[in-house]
């Protein structure tokens, strides 16, 4: 069995180190200094404070302080604080890494610029001394931490750029409750993990607007996958990845329930952008600013002339508009259909 | 203007000529010999007993014996019973079908043997004095008819063994609240609108069999959406139809509800097949056939070298021995996940 570290004590965190630890290995969980509290309670037998669910007893337990003691020789180090932060913990933690290491993105969001993933970030904040003797890793798919930490039936995607690297993921994280997949398309589901967030806000927006409208949420739901693809597919990325657990099992998850959807909801029965985002003060909506950086990506795709954003990404543009700027969210069901409609005449 | 005929005064036929006659096309609405009572009862002004929506009042209603009446000089004919009748309700009104008919079917199954998609069938049954001069487009999508019924926003997509002919439909249905796309995928159109139903019966066992799971949930959709890839794409289908409305947007339309999803949760709860069909007695379950549709033409590709019916279509391979084969539904998701860690080994 694995040697493993989780950095992040959140919810993800927590019981990605839950399943680990479950799994048969030996896991340290380590907080940031935003997770103090949480791993004081959980060192003093509580329950998690957001998890609320029982965690295995063998798990050690770290605050900030103790990043070496909680990195130190460990085969596997997972990556599970919110995406903003990726880069700056990566450059922390790297010094303690050894030769060999798996580092597994667990975050969802969208690096700035010039890096195109995640596992792009990371890379380039791990020393050179390591860079080929570690290997990265980012974990896509429908895993929500509330359900993971009650060993409800899960699958995930591992994508490496060497299939082998995801595969040696599937075989330490793999049991009878959670189903693993391999690929070796790293940045299609990275870029799966963060765009879902962003179209959950739209389909959140929908239900905000009135009561129940499937046909609508459906057609909305449909419409991120496709638009989702006329970004990802251009930047290396596939149709496969897109239409299994990363894009569309991701996407449904988000939709069903989470605080990106929330965020819409609240834009749909009229609030400002501004206003729905102090109410949802100290969460994290993903979505937000994964929603700038999609912009920025298609953007630079226009550029190239392999995107029309306007005409390719209509839905998207829509809820751009909701969140940058100022458009009124009651406008983008009614606007969306309306295009369609201008463009075919 | 069109002058159209909507064969089938179940939901969604009515749903659909309400839909055309406030697009401003002239209707004609005809029942069959099970739908007397329906147009007995919109005769006399009464609301669609099951609708129960007002309908436009200029959409003229014949009944089963007013075949010829119906169909006469329309340019556009709408098939939209239950899959099973397709064909004899095509063999008897294609005598009065003209030169340059269109006719869209918006049925949703799998014919039987040799024929591949309902479309298919639909040409054989029209006599060679016209097969030249009928076009035969399927329509796919999420659609349900009592949302389509208050002009809810909706999207479909028109799949034609020619452009221009799915375009002509296009044009025919759109409106500010009905967005449509053309194609000329085809057999993906029609396959995913058959597929989606036998699929949703699997995620309401999931319902079925507990508490809300969506980690579960997700993880099967989304491998819903790759087995019908499987089997579809063989078939001559195309990935881009499955993510798109046809398959994504109509899978997430079905699961939300609706009766296959009915039939699984019955499933889910305990019941047995003959007991939970007995339940549901009178009512149409699209996909309890489709399911022996699938698992034929699944042994086709198997024959021929394409796929491995039990190590491609896990999922469906589960929801066969429910339906058909007498296993407990209780043991489907433990016994699919479980597969997959035999597989690993």
């Amino acid at each position: 069995m694995g040697k493993m570290a989780v950095l992040g004590a959140g919810m993800m965190g927590t019981a990605t180190a839950a399943h680990l630890a479950r799994r048969g290995h030996e896991v340290n969980l380590w907080g940031t200094e935003l997770d103090k509290d949480i791993i004081d309670a959980l060192r003093k037998g509580k329950e998690h404070p957001t998890l609320h669910s029982p965690l295995p007893l063998n798990i050690r337990l770290f605050q900030a302080t103790e990043l070496e003691e909680a990195v130190d020789k460990r085969n596997i180090v997972i990556i599970a604080v919110i995406s903003s932060a990726v880069g700056k913990i990566i450059q922390r933690a790297e010094a303690f890494f050894k030769k060999g290491t798996i580092v597994v993105n667990v975050a969802k969001g969208l690096p700035s610029h010039p890096h195109l993933t995640l596992c792009d970030l990371i890379k380039e904040k791990i020393s050179s001394r390591l860079l080929d003797g570690v290997q990265i890793v980012g974990m896509g798919g429908p895993a929500r931490a509330n359900e993971l930490i009650r060993e409800i039936h899960t699958e995930v995607v591992f994508g490496a750029r060497i299939m082998e690297e995801a595969k040696s993921c599937c075989c330490a994280f793999r049991n009878s409750r959670f189903r693993t997949n391999a690929t070796t398309d790293m940045i299609g589901v990275e870029l799966c993990a963060a765009m879902k967030n962003a179209f959950a806000i739209v389909i959140g927006i929908c239900d905000g607007l009135g009561q129940p409208v499937d046909n609508t949420k459906a057609a909305l739901m449909s419409q991120a996958v496709v638009e989702m693809s006329r970004i990802i597919l251009p930047l290396g990325g596939r149709l496969e990845t897109i239409s299994g657990p990363a894009g569309v099992g991701d996407l449904y998850l988000t939709v069903q329930s989470g605080r990106n959807g929330a965020l819409g909801r609240l834009l749909g029965q009229g609030m400002k952008i501004e206003e729905a985002l102090e109410k949802m003060k100290g969460q994290t909506i993903e979505g937000y600013a994964t929603a700038r950086g999609m912009h920025r990506l298609a953007k630079r795709l226009e550029k190239k002339g392999e995107l029309d954003l306007n005409k390719d990404l209509p839905l998207f543009r829509e809820l751009y508009a909701v969140l940058y700027e100022g458009k009124p969210a009651r406008r983008v069901i009614k606007d969306y259909w309306g295009r369609h409609l201008s463009a075919a005449k």
